[in-house]
């Protein structure tokens, strides 16, 4: 088992990663806990889930799985059945499943009476290295995703890789992203480790060894990062990596596109606008988008996205500031740099190379 | 013009009192706002507060007045009509209004985009001197009052004491209480003030100098608590003083019973307990409940409310931990201490005593 600390000043957690966590969760003291876990994540862990949480059957709450319950509502049902169940301040929510789960429960938590401790139990791979972590929680309304939320660090995040096994490759997928995201922007071991290990992380997944090493590092670096930056006034926004650029591709995708693959294309786009500002070595930005491929990822915009609508898109995200549009550039492997203003004609020719 | 600083350590912000705050606001540099208000005070005071709050007509957000509006659903409301009008994390909300608008202003940007700036410009007196000042913010789901919520620290609080002139008797009472609460708890020099002014208060107030100076003193005492103890895992509980026998007498009138009458009968109540406990002389609670019965409030309680329904509503109250009930006593007119456990029987016994 490996156990990540993370120092925010005033709080402190431990992140438990391996095969066994759960176990781990189950051996720690318990406070009375509301287990929230979406329909997929019940029917396949759920009665091993709320063994190890310590709640009974009754304090659950589950909903249907898929973006779509990610709602201001989904989170106030949340809390109308802790009321409901008489939960005080005293008591805890657990979040037993991907980022959709994650993030409703922290909200909740947030507003719960103002705010009661959660913990994270991510079941993808995609919450044990990103949203697991962090601490941003949110819910998604009709003019935009996640513009409501909180920033509510858990009290604990217990990562048990063998919950991942049973992930879909598209699953799987998601969390790469994130994870050569993390490679690129922070840690150049890290990403040789991944070049090294392409195979063992897709035809043939290690769950025992390779993914904990894995997902440890990038908890370690995550939680550095927020440690630094809780609320994202500045370094943090280095996570921010390839998704504005992402998130244009998610959104002409009307959501249909994996987060992940949004991600990777994101980052293939990043790469090009800084070689093209001569940030970036181009053989360099290859070797990005190479591991990538590698991945299984896509590295190129998807067929009727146009330029113009792409660059439009980019403009909607909530983290650009007096309307200029802001994205992370590499200048190396392992080194990003703050978010700078971008002009419409760069992004375009930026699109227009990973065509 | 009196200015009282919070000071809350990471974070300070000015309260500005007097007749003319608005005027104040109107000087100082603006973000684009959002201005929340009520039907009833943007038809009384809107023209006005929008023009020192800084805001176009459109940026103007208003619900139907009442306690029925303090929901969830509105404080999403808000967050959906501030990203339809492309508000981002540089701009704020104005909370323009009583209780009702500053908790759910305050809840909603507590969680737009994860937390902005808000200011408060407070309408009503007990708004002026408790729910505008100290960051609680909230709002009601059908389980119960203030059950979601957030510590958000307003940017600014102005209180123009000239917005108060068109407040009805009944809304000047639950101001009132609020202040015999603070003196009664904080500061006996501030009681003997309330004493020695009481019918400037009520039937001939001042607005131009004696409400501002009790208004100042209120907020200095109460910014002080909030700066020692803003999540209130201590001393910041003293505030409750009166309120978890008050929200009982609410909870049974369906809280039909306006807050500031509940809260003085509660302070009786609660005086008559620490009687019973050999705490307080009678003498000194006699003291306090003579006032309260000056500036008007009710110290009985109101006909058709059984002793043991009392103390059962005592149970429901979210302050409670580990299910004991847990009360405010002080020891002389100005001092309190930290909430205690008391039986059922004594506070039967209490409850009976203000028949």
């Amino acid at each position: 088992m490996k156990t990540v600390g993370v120092d925010l000043g005033t709080r402190s957690y431990d992140i438990v990663i391996g095969a066994g966590a759960l176990a781990e969760l189950g051996r720690l003291s318990r406070k009375r806990t509301l287990t929230v876990m979406d329909s997929t994540v019940k029917a396949l862990h759920g009665a091993k889930i709320l063994a190890s949480a310590g709640g009974s059957p009754e304090e659950v709450f589950s909903f249907p799985a898929g973006e779509r319950s990610k709602t201001p509502e989904t989170a106030v049902e949340i809390c109308r059945c802790a009321a409901r169940l008489k939960f005080d301040r005293s008591c805890r929510f657990a979040a037993a499943g991907g980022g959709v789960t994650g993030d409703l429960t922290g909200f909740a938590a947030a507003i719960f009476m103002r705010g009661i401790e959660f913990i994270q139990i991510p079941t993808t791979l995609l919450a044990a290295v990103d949203s697991g972590v962090g601490g941003k929680t949110g819910a998604d309304i009709p003019e935009g995703k996640n513009l409501v939320g909180a920033f509510h660090q858990p009290a604990g995040v217990f990562i048990d890789t063998r919950l991942l096994t049973t992930l879909p490759a598209s699953e799987l997928g998601n969390g790469l992203a994130e994870i050569v995201k993390t490679a690129v922007i922070l840690d150049p071991e890290l990403f040789e480790l991944l070049e090294n290990s392409a195979d063992r992380l897709v035809s043939r997944p290690d769950f025992e060894e390779l993914y904990p090493e894995i997902i440890r590092r990038c908890c370690e670096l995550k939680g550095m990062i927020v440690a630094e930056d809780e609320k994202e006034s500045g370094r943090r926004a280095v996570l921010n990596y390839g998704h504005t650029f992402g998130h244009a591709v998610e959104l002409l995708s009307d959501y249909t596109l994996p987060h992940g693959q949004a991600v990777a294309i994101g980052m293939a786009a990043a790469s090009h606008l800084a070689v093209l500002r001569g940030l970036w070595k181009q053989s360099d930005a290859d070797r990005q988008n190479r591991l990538l491929s590698r991945l299984g990822l896509p590295v190129k915009v998807p067929p009727r996205c146009r330029t113009c609508d792409l660059v439009n898109a980019m403009r909607a995200d909530k983290k650009n500031v007096g309307g200029a549009i802001r994205v992370v550039l590499c200048s190396a492997v392992g080194s990003s740099r703050l978010p700078e203003a971008a002009g419409d004609g760069e992004l375009a020719a930026a699109w227009e190379m990973i065509r």
